[in-house]
């Protein structure tokens, strides 16, 4: 027996265990419901990954709502992108820009709570299967919106719902009440190294 | 004065002495370049940050290639939806399911090979803007693939090309070249509650 031929037997018997305890897992989860999902930390990826939940959507023909709580241009290429699946992509932007470009604590607060009010309209419109708060982490650390307003009103969503909220920062209460957190972590990033956001990367 | 005008007026001072620091950070940010990216770790997102970096490309017009490593099924959510934009999607699997599901260490090694193949002719194509090597850690990890040709193989992509490679476990040497690592860490994960794989979550 070659050396080759004994590593092929040890994988396949490793292979069938792993497969085994991987299918047992499997079995025992059996609920279906509508997320509380929440990406935040300070590394990039957390509203890509959104995009990218949106897009999985979509491919099943399920109706999204996108509220952007901060970020106000259209003319990125995810929504560039989005506006191409018609009337099963419905998109609100809230922000008038990044906390420190307006420099207007009222008008922020102003805009948070617009921002909010569509979320809510999307939620409660039983088409959509997935809706998407972009940057409400931010509304939520600044205190422009009560952290307890939201997350009681995040919970009393239909049961379906899968709802994402996305943000560096999620306050703690956000976390206890959200069946998924994901922190993204910055490993190395490219901007640290001089190099400048670009289209199809950063917009 | 009262407290809110005099909170406001703070608030106002602050943002504008951050815009000023952002706004010199941002001047110092003047590289443009095609980054190798890795999304990295045991948190859901690596993928899903991946297929949302391809709509922001493709909001653009610009084609973008993938290879899936691991995963076999075409069924899923993202296919669905990327097919929509025709010839700006082009997609290969290279994998035939996890390596516990195959069992055979020979015939991931030769589908590692075909993914690779298949991902560098991909990235020789001045087509394409972003080549997504999805799940190639994985065929890493196992040594499917040896790591030094293939980080030798991602330097060497033209200067103008982004690629993102997915997967738990990034080898040391690939994160050392890349320019870009996330990675995404479970905070908390709706399968220890028992809630299953969803269409439109997970696939």
């Amino acid at each position: 027996m070659t050396d080759t031929t004994e590593i092929n037997r040890l994988h396949a018997e490793k292979m069938a265990r792993v497969k085994a305890a991987k299918d047992r897992l499997i079995a025992g989860k059996t609920i279906e419901k509508g997320l509380l999902m929440v990406h935040t930390g300070p590394g990039k990826g957390k509203s890509t990954a959104g995009f990218g939940l949106m897009l999985r959507h979509l491919g099943y023909g399920r109706p999204v709502g996108l509220v952007r709580f901060i970020k106000a241009t259209d003319e990125t290429g995810e929504i560039m992108a989005l506006k191409r699946f018609g009337d099963l992509f419905t998109y609100h932007t809230a922000g008038e820009g990044f906390t420190w470009e307006t420099q207007d604590r009222e008008r922020d607060i102003a805009c948070a709570r617009r921002g909010w009010e569509l979320g809510q309209t999307l939620m409660a419109d039983p088409d959509f299967g997935l809706v998407v708060l972009d940057e409400l982490n931010i509304a939520l650390r600044y205190d422009y919106l009560p952290v307890d307003e939201i997350v009681a009103g995040l919970t009393a969503r239909r049961p379906d719902l899968h709802v994402l909220v996305t943000g560096r920062n999620a306050k703690p209460e956000l976390i206890e009440a959200a069946d998924l957190v994901t922190e993204m972590t910055n490993i190395k990033h490219h901007f640290r190294a001089g190099v400048r956001a670009q289209a199809g990367i950063e917009f």
